[in-house]
């Protein structure tokens, strides 16, 4: 199916006859629109891109199989949309009612002459296109390239947000659109924090660092990790080092369609529990990756939704102990016909730099 | 009023004995929670944090004059709020209808055993405490050196983009947390984008650029713009810098308290309307800054909103020929009892790089 029979699909689904779309996300994914503002409505016959005059002309070159109609002062987003429904005869519309606002929401009801009803659209941009992969292939081979960039940059008694400002400096230069989010650098003790955003804090000898990073291209994401030591390390850290490597190597080496995304988790998680540190890795195995770094399916303990052929996801254990440190390794992976395909390939052995 | 007796001020005048807040700006500005997940909840008593284990100790240890509490598996954020609903009796809460989405209001209304009613929360942050204070000018201040740095940086030949990515470096270099957000790079005829976000196109000769960006500081923004020229430019652009420049200068000076947003919008409005430019000006002339770079008030034809002291905004007329380019020059300033005071203090005499 392509995009538009994907959004189609949606219509006779939800017995509604007009979809409507307000999310960066999902008109970008749609239609090429990359806006907050400007909505895209799909029907049973036709599809439209509906903006204002800063968009028009654009929106109006584009390859792309919407018609592209102009909203300004005499004619409002939602003038025109009720003229497509009365020329339609549409009665029921889908919304996006986990995107919308509550306000918003109490506006455009009040506003458009339709029955709406809000649609769970979360799994329209799970199976990723070949032009969606090129994209995201980009954002990790850029991701790829900015870890042995920084391996070769970092030294002991610099501070988390020099690295942090440095991957941020490279990703530009190697043509990333930015980072797909905040970075984190985790060294030391904070290593056991696992969102801990860079700080002014100084990487001494001999800690664990851990970098967690993404590029955006063309506005789709890559998601990294790695965690590397500034020295010999310690015996405790080592050993997780190398528990937490082989439940990211055992869970690619398994992962295939059709299984769910519970049983992924739980390869993993096993190996770690297994260990004895099943208490330490307090989040879920992975997540999947698209125009969003974070999306639809989630890995998670007990998951019951099906691994399908085209998504692409995250593969990242931890283990994390207060007072010591963290390990975490992540990848992003492509499922295929078979089973799952590296896009990131940047080394997994432990790299100390001495 | 502190910010605890703003907010409770919202109780009495909306017949709530409860507000509910999810949005980061607003759990931020209210109790230095940054985060998309937990709650801030204001009673007439009491005022609490309700937080999951990732945030419970850090928030504890901060000087707030909330009570912290502790959402997990035994108790979710639903179960707390109805257990202190009961205990202070608690029959209406108000929450953030334009941050909660149409679903999750759904959830809440669900779970929640009281009358929910959205509260329009928009001028909450509007006028700015002295610390408040401290953290914006500090972003005004990287802003103007980012400036200063960018006019012996640049060079002719330059991708805009290679300009972009150097402000960011050096905003970050400086200690700014981030640009506040996506930088507008525009040379030439892109000039006449209002929002010409920095593209590969090469900076040429003899033409104007225009810089939007603005630094981020301890999460409170400042936005800047500045129209440079890259050789001695040509008579129209001249001629139209100076008028922009005379807008700005003239609704910096006549600015006061008391004013409303549209007779501010006005001063400058018609001395490009005066000059015939009135139909290239299609924007607003400014709008408040703070915790976002965008917030209430807005400076726009015919706004009736009064300023008042202490509040922040932008002055940033602009005139935008097709075809030819465009100049936009934009301040942030502190309203104070007499008038205004620059935040951003970078020069505004065109700057010729020869």
């Amino acid at each position: 199916m392509n995009k538009i029979e994907k959004l189609r699909s949606y219509l006779s689904e939800n017995n509604i006859q007009g979809l409507l779309l307000n999310s960066s996300k999902n008109k970008f994914y749609s239609a090429d629109l990359y806006s907050s503002s400007g909505y895209i409505f799909i029907t049973c016959k036709n599809q439209y891109v509906i903006v204002d005059f800063r968009y028009f002309e654009e929106m109006k070159e584009k390859d792309i199989k919407f018609e592209v109609l102009l909203m300004d002062k005499q004619k409002t987003y939602f003038d025109i949309i009720n003229e497509i429904c009365k020329r339609e005869n549409i009665i029921n519309i889908g919304f996006e009612g986990n995107e919308v606002s509550f306000d918003d929401y109490n506006n455009i009801d009040e506003k458009i002459n339709c029955n709406l009803t809000s649609i769970d659209l979360s799994k329209l941009r799970c199976e990723k296109s070949e032009e969606e992969l090129k994209y995201i292939k980009k954002a990790c081979e850029i991701a790829d390239k900015a870890f042995y960039h920084i391996i070769k940059f970092i030294k002991i008694g610099m501070s988390e947000k020099k690295v942090e400002n440095e991957i941020v400096r490279y990703i530009k230069e190697q043509g990333g659109q930015k980072e797909s989010f905040d970075i984190i650098v985790a060294s030391g003790v904070r290593g056991s924090l696992p969102h801990g955003k860079a700080s002014n804090k100084l990487i001494k000898a001999n800690e664990f660092v851990t970098f967690d990073f993404g590029v955006k291209f063309n506005n789709y994401c890559s998601d990294i990790t790695r965690t590397i030591c500034m020295g010999i390390g310690n015996e405790e850290l080592n050993e997780i080092y190398n528990i937490v490597k082989c439940a990211n190597e055992e869970a690619i080496k398994l992962l295939k369609p059709g299984m769910t995304t519970g049983e992924v988790d739980k390869i993993a998680r096993d190996i770690i529990e297994k260990e004895g540190y099943g208490d330490y890795f307090g989040h879920n195995l992975g997540h999947g990756v698209g125009i969003m770094v974070h999306e639809y399916p989630i890995l998670a303990p007990g998951g019951k939704d099906l691994l399908l052929e085209g998504m692409v996801v995250t593969i990242e254990p931890g283990i994390y102990i207060p007072g010591l440190g963290g390990v975490r390794i992540e990848d992003d992976v492509l499922i295929t016909k078979e089973g799952c395909k590296r896009l990131t390939n940047s080394t997994k052995d432990l790299i100390n730099i001495l």
